[in-house]
Order: structure tokens, then sequence, then C-alpha cells
């Protein structure tokens, strides 16, 4: 039951911007007809356009009254991507966790653009179903949920977690997997449960700054891997690093790397899984943004792919439902009793009337077309955004194109420093954060990560321009 | 706005039962008429008439028609109080966390009479009054909850702990203040603020056992120190362990030690301190029994001792309210920057719904007089357990006369060992704990500790008479 397909018109939208941005359809050029269109792809002609009339609300195409759809003048990106990453290949100690503190402030701040911490607009969420669910739950079995669970938490919960796993082809056995307190404590204890202080972690460069806080938090240096924002880690650089023989984990993405938005092919995962095994190196994968794909197929989590049943997998509801709950999961057939130990040393259990209330909705199947919802509408953000900075931040700026996810990682042309645009935009009441929190040894001083998690507005649009003309301003003085 | 003394009945049976415990009232002797009672401790006729009915009822006094009040033959413990532990004077390694995992399964398990873990009976909380705040919570503002909250956690939470904290004249600022996941985490917070891999901690002995596995799971040493059942920690001790130079923190109960029941004067308190602060080692308090009081004061925590603020304070609402919810929490002026920094790394942030509806119901103003409803059936439920015991357990049993709290701790006559006792009692549907996990060493093998969470019944009294005919075989196959 594989329903997480797109719309028809989606996918048809996606591929003509792919046209565009490759310079296949070049701006002024005149786009496939409605009926062209339509019999190529094998859409009905309303579906044709409804993908035109989406392209034009984005500005990729313009309609021109009795003559067709063009190309906008605008439609194809001026910015490439960002270069490949190149963080030195030894072990470094990690110090950010002094920075990330101020980072949940910002978002917490109402006066502030919210493109900071990648926090879904609450507007976009099911929250009133859910708290709804919530209510009903405590009305019925308050009594019941308060008290303890037991230390892997709610057992209907980890039904719907392995229930719904299946459809993206992993075979989870709900007594393998432990509720915890976001992706957070599920990554926490999935380096305690394989490694010591003092040892070596392999991550991805840049990565998700919430990990390299747990990796200084647990006395672990990390190992950063050259990694493409399209294509994800290099595999050679992989290796090398694995004959560093303090190495004890590899964390890596399991799709849409947070912040650059790469994911891995089928074939690289596999190769990794091995190399990994070859070595005896456990993977922990975090697989937050699975959810958010903009193409048809969720990608396959590597744990899905890993016949030695050693990947350590990470997720959580914080992304696409309930940020607010504070509900994520890890699961591991081999290090389960571990986990389950440490679990209990770090919070006990988590809140058993949230978890029942989660599960209640999970299982009463409006989370699809929720999550349908959603990633159109965190799609449409992540090209508006593109596109926006494309438009407005100074030349030689770099931007990454996720296909999942809702985050924006973006290369200002050097010498120019993001901490600097940061104090500037602060004080004008914009957010985000900058590109030295993403890597061990606060490397990509020049980076910043954009959040899309609020839907396009006027106030995230001059937000954007604001950025883009302090950018451009600095750019000047620098010259 | 001191409101937390019980009833003056209460105090006159318990100042009673202080003199037939101490033999003062010899079993079988006339007990002072209501009218001479009412007015030595001035209280009126009815309040007499009501502290010896309530005696009756617990089996200390009986009533002679047409002749008064008597002390009932069983009515003075035969059985003793433990003596003061002795545990090595060297720091040891921690290794309980593979027990404790199954401690829970059995707080979950409705199968079991609940005399193991530490929770009380979902009934006797305010759980519905809360679950309706929740509910309401929800409806109103459930969408802006639904986020991520600051590090510290909910505003109106911490300004809540922090006026009910003057009450026992702790002075918190509420930016001191951060929101945990229950006490559990707080302790780790705490722990990992101030100490290292490798260093040492001195404890009570016997101690939690969630801290130990707490200390394990921080690759902490333990070094126990010598504890007495009614006025706690030997000062002598603690003043040669803190010449250890590997010792980096001192963790005490507040008052009401799990799992003992011992608390220390005021002035053990403050020699305490003062040993603590000449050697530059900050003290860890965990106050969470503090609200479960017999006596007619809450005990002061070392915290309002302190003037050189180098405490860290843990509390938490697990053991009077919700213990579902998980919300607990940690002060200390100095080292709070750290700990927010940590608990990023560790959990992010809570639930910050649960939270606001939590600040509602403390608001609200109906926690203090749920306090002393809940103070009321635990005090009874701990005598009740005592006088059971007293009565069915075998020979040279010891057990503790705790002042607050809600558990018991039994030491039967060596060579018992409690983990035999409690593989029969499983089989017959009781839990206890058994005395191994509450020592670093994985001392206290005689020992058990028995919860008295929930209000007396049958069921109750006879899982604890099967405890009782249990140990009274295994003393007679030894003897």
């Amino acid at each position: 039951m594989r329903n997480t397909r797109p719309y028809r018109y989606e996918e048809l939208a996606r591929f003509i911007t792919e046209l565009v941005d490759s310079g296949a359809l070049a701006p002024g050029s005149r786009a496939p007809s409605l009926r062209q269109i339509s019999r190529q792809r094998r859409i009905s002609l309303s579906g044709a356009l409804q993908a035109y009339r989406l392209l034009e609300h984005r500005g990729i195409l313009e309609a021109r009254p009795q003559s067709g759809h063009y190309v906008a003048r605008g439609g194809m990106l001026r910015l490439q991507a960002p270069k490949i990453s190149k963080p030195p290949a030894r072990a470094t100690t990690v110090s950010v966790s002094e920075t990330v503190v101020e980072l949940l402030e910002h978002a917490a701040d109402p006066s502030l653009v919210p493109l900071g911490c990648a926090i879904p607009s609450p507007e976009l969420l099911a929250a009133g179903r859910l708290d709804r669910l919530l209510a009903r739950t405590a009305r019925r079995g308050g009594m019941a949920y308060n008290s303890y669970t037991v230390a892997r938490g709610d057992a209907r919960l980890r039904q719907e977690i392995a229930r719904r796993a299946l459809h993206w082809d992993l075979a989870l056995d709900p007594q393998h997997i432990a509720i915890t307190c976001g992706c957070t404590e599920a990554l926490m204890l999935a380096l305690k449960a394989v490694a010591a202080p003092g040892d070596t972690v392999i991550i991805e460069s840049p990565t998700y700054f919430g990990l390299l806080n747990t990796l200084e938090t647990l006395g672990l240096r990390a190992l950063e891997l050259p990694t493409d924002s399209q294509s994800g880690i290099d595999l050679n650089a992989l290796e090398k690093a694995l004959e560093n023989p303090a190495v004890k984990a590899c964390v890596l993405a399991s799709c849409f790397n947070n912040p650059l938005g790469c994911t891995l092919s089928e074939q690289k995962k596999t190769a990794a899984l091995d190399l990994l095994a070859e070595r005896g190196v456990p993977l922990i994968e975090d697989d937050i943004y699975g959810d958010i794909h903009f193409g048809g197929e969720r990608p396959r989590p590597f744990m899905a792919l890993d016949r030695r049943g050693t990947t350590l997998y990470c997720s959580s509801f914080s992304k696409t439902l309930a940020p607010g709950y504070r509900i994520g999961w890890i699961a591991s057939p081999q290090h389960l009793p571990r986990i389950l130990e440490h679990k209990l040393a770090l919070t006990l259990c988590g809140p058993g009337l949230l978890q029942a209330a989660l599960a209640e909705f999970l299982a009463s199947g409006g989370y699809d077309s929720h999550l349908r919802r959603l990633r159109r509408v965190f799609q449409a953000n992540v090209e508006q955004m593109i596109r926006t900075i494309d438009k407005c931040f100074p030349e030689g700026t770099r931007v990454s194109r996720p296909a999942g996810g809702f985050v924006v990682w973006v290369e200002l042309p050097r010498p120019l420093k993001s901490r600097e645009l940061l104090a500037q935009a602060l004080q004008r009441g914009v957010c985000f954060v900058p590109g030295d929190v993403f890597s061990a040894g606060r490397r990509f001083a020049n980076c910043l990560r954009l959040s899309c998690g609020y839907p396009w507005s006027a106030r995230i649009a001059s937000a954007l321009e604001l950025l883009g003309g302090l950018a451009r301003a600095a750019a000047r003085e620098r010259a």
C-alpha cells in the first residue's frame, strides 16, 4: 500500500522545472504545448493545465494569450549548487554547544521571521486533530496513562511505527523499537550504545548541529567526510576514514541530509554498508526527513538494505506532525538491551498519554493525506525560496536543490561571513542559522541554512530580499 | 502562606504512636483519657476522638466499652529499625543497569501486586482535573504549543515552581530553572555539569537505583557513605571521603531518602554544606519526596541553607501529581548554562503542552489541598505496611520508619536473600525491589524495598502476608 506518490501534475511540474534549470528549456523559449506534453508524459489535458498553472504561480512559465506558455526570463537558475565540501581528513574535537542554545531562543521569538530552526509552521501540522485525540485519550484513559511506561514506550505506538515502516520496505519488530524524546534522544542513545568517550565518529560535512552537540556532550571526536549537495558522501573518503582504528560509528542521514538535502543512491548506500561491515563499524542513520520526499517514492533507508542487521535507525514525528510532542524512536535488533539501560538512566521514560494519542492518530489513518499536503507545501516553499535567493543574492552565491525536507543551504561568495550577516539580520528581525555550527571544526563560515517550514508569504519574501541586500552590500564592501 | 501543616488530630495520632513505639505506653496499658489528652495537647475533644478512632483503625489502640482506650497488644513494634549501613570506604564502579529494566516491566504489569516501583496509584493523583486542564490548554493554544520550547522550558511553569519553592524558604530565579524529563534527566544533567567520566561521586548507602544507573551510564564511580535510616549520612565519613581528590560531586536526598526514608537535621545539612564547600565539591540534591512530609513542616532543602549558591537542586512532580507527564526540574544559578547545553544534546526540549497544562494546574491553586490528602493516605499506608510487616515477617527482621515519602526498607535476617524471595513472590503475583540494586557494590542482598503508593487493601495485605510467610519459611530452612 504505497500511497506516497505525488499527484501526476506535480511530477510534470518538477520535470519541466528540471528542464528549465538545466538550460534544456532556455529563458524566453516556448514551452511544449499542453496537448503535446499531455501526450508525451501520459497525463490528462486538465492535469497538464494544472501543472502549467503551478509553474506560472512559481514564476517558471509565463502564459501569453493566444500564443501558449513560455519559459520566464528569470526561469533558469543563475546560481550554481554548492561544491563538494573538503573537510580535513583527521578527527577533531567538537565545540558548538554554546551557540546552539541561542538558536532555540530565536525559534521561540515570534518577532523574528522564522528562517532559523527547522521547525514546521504549526499551521501546517495536523495539531487540531491530534489535540482532539489527545483530549479524548485523556478523558477515556487518562488515569491509566498517569504512570510510567515500560522502557520501550507505548506498545500500540511501536506497532503503528512498524506498520508504517513496511511501506518503505523496512521490516521492524515492535519489540526492537524504543520510543524516545525526539530524534535527539534517539541519536544520543544510538551513539552511547556503540561508542565511548574519546572514540571517533564519521559524519557528513556539513551536518546537523544537534548531532555535533550530542557528539560534544558525549566526548566523541568527529571525522567529517567530503559531502556533495546532490550525491552525498564520497565513498573513497569513507573507505579511507575507516582505516582509523578509533572510528567506532558512522552517522549518516537516510535521505535529505540536513542542511544540504543530499541523498545517497541505493547503490551508494549498499556500498557504504559493505565498507562499514568490513571494518565492523555500525551505521547510525537519521531518517527524520524521510517522509518529506518531493519525488514519487520515499527513499529506502539504509536499514532496509542492510542484511546484517547492524544498523541503528533513528527518526521522529517532529518534522511532519508534532514537534511539540517530542516523540521519536530508535530501532535496533542488536543494541536494544543497552539502549534501554541507557534510556532509563537518561529520561526513564516518556509521557505515555502523548504516545497513546499519537498511536490513535496513526491508526485512524489521516497521516498519509496530511503528509501529501505537507510535501506539496514544503516543495513549493523550497522552490520559491531558491528562486528568490537566485534573484536577490550576490553573484557567486551557491544554493542547494534539495529533493526533500525543508531547508536550503546557501554558500555566499568568500570572504563573506554569515555570522556578520546574522548580527545585522537579527537587528532587522530576521533569523537564520549560520554555517559554522554545521561542522565540528566551525568551518562553513561563508554559509547559512534557511528554513522553509513556513508557507510562503510577503513577510518571508521581504526577509529574504533583506538578507540578499545585506549580502550584496557586504560583497560590494569587500570588493 | 505555609498551609502544609497536617490536621491537629493527625499530629496527636502520631504523638501517641511514638509513645507506643518507644514503649512509653506499654501494650495493654490504658491510654490517656480523651478529656486528659485534649487538655494536655490543646486539641478539641472531637479532635482527640478523631485521633483515637484513627489509632483504633490502625490497630494501635483498642476501645473497651465503659472503660476507655487501651494500647493494643500488637501496638508496639516488635521489629527494630535498620542499623547504619557500612559500605566500603573506597570508590567502586557501578553495575546495576541490567536489572533496572525489568523493574519497570513489573511496574507496568497490572497482574502483579504493586509493591515494587515507587509509583503512586493513579487513583490517588489529581489526574482527572489535570487532564481536563490539558484538554482545555490544547483546545485554546494547542497550535502554539506544537513547536519546540526554549531550552529552559515553559516560562509560566518555571514561575509557578519558583513561587512554590518560596514556601520552604527556597528563593529561585525562574531564569535559573530548567524543566526536565522527570527528576531522572535533572540528576543526569546535574552530574554531567560537574563531573566527567572516571570521576568519583559521593552518595548515600543504600540509595535510589536510578541514580546508580545514571552514574553507570556516565562512567562515574560511586563512594558510598554509611547512612542511618533516621539521621542519614555519617558526617565523619563524609569528611574522610572528601579527602579523595577524585571526588567531584556529592548527591544527597533533601529529605526522606529513597529507600531508607532518612532526613538530615538542618544542623547536619549546614555542616555537610560546610565540609563540601571547604573542598570545593558541589552538592546535588534530590528533593523528589519533599512534598510528602508526614510532619507539620516540609523539611528545608540544602539549597535553602546554602549561602554560597553552589548547590544543584533537582525535583519533579512524578511522586505527587503526574508520573505520566514526565516533568521535573533542575535549578542552579551557577551551572545553568552548561546544563542547557547538555539538555539540548540529550533531549532538545520537553513537550510544551504538558508543561503549560501543569502550570495552569499549579496556578489554579488546587495542588496544596491535593497534597494534604495525598500525605494522609501515604502516611496511613506506610504505618499500616510497617505494622503488617511487624506481624508477618520473621524474627530479626528490621524495618525503617520513614517520616515522609512512601517506601519502606526491610532488612531480613541474614543469610536470607531477597532475590530468592523475589523469584518466589513473582510466581505468586507479587513484586518488590530487591536490596542489591540500591548499592553500587550490589550489597544489601538481604534487604528489600516495598512501595506504599497504593491505598491499603485486602490484596496488598495478603501480598505482604505472603512475603512474610515466604521469608519465615526461608528462615526456618536456613536455621
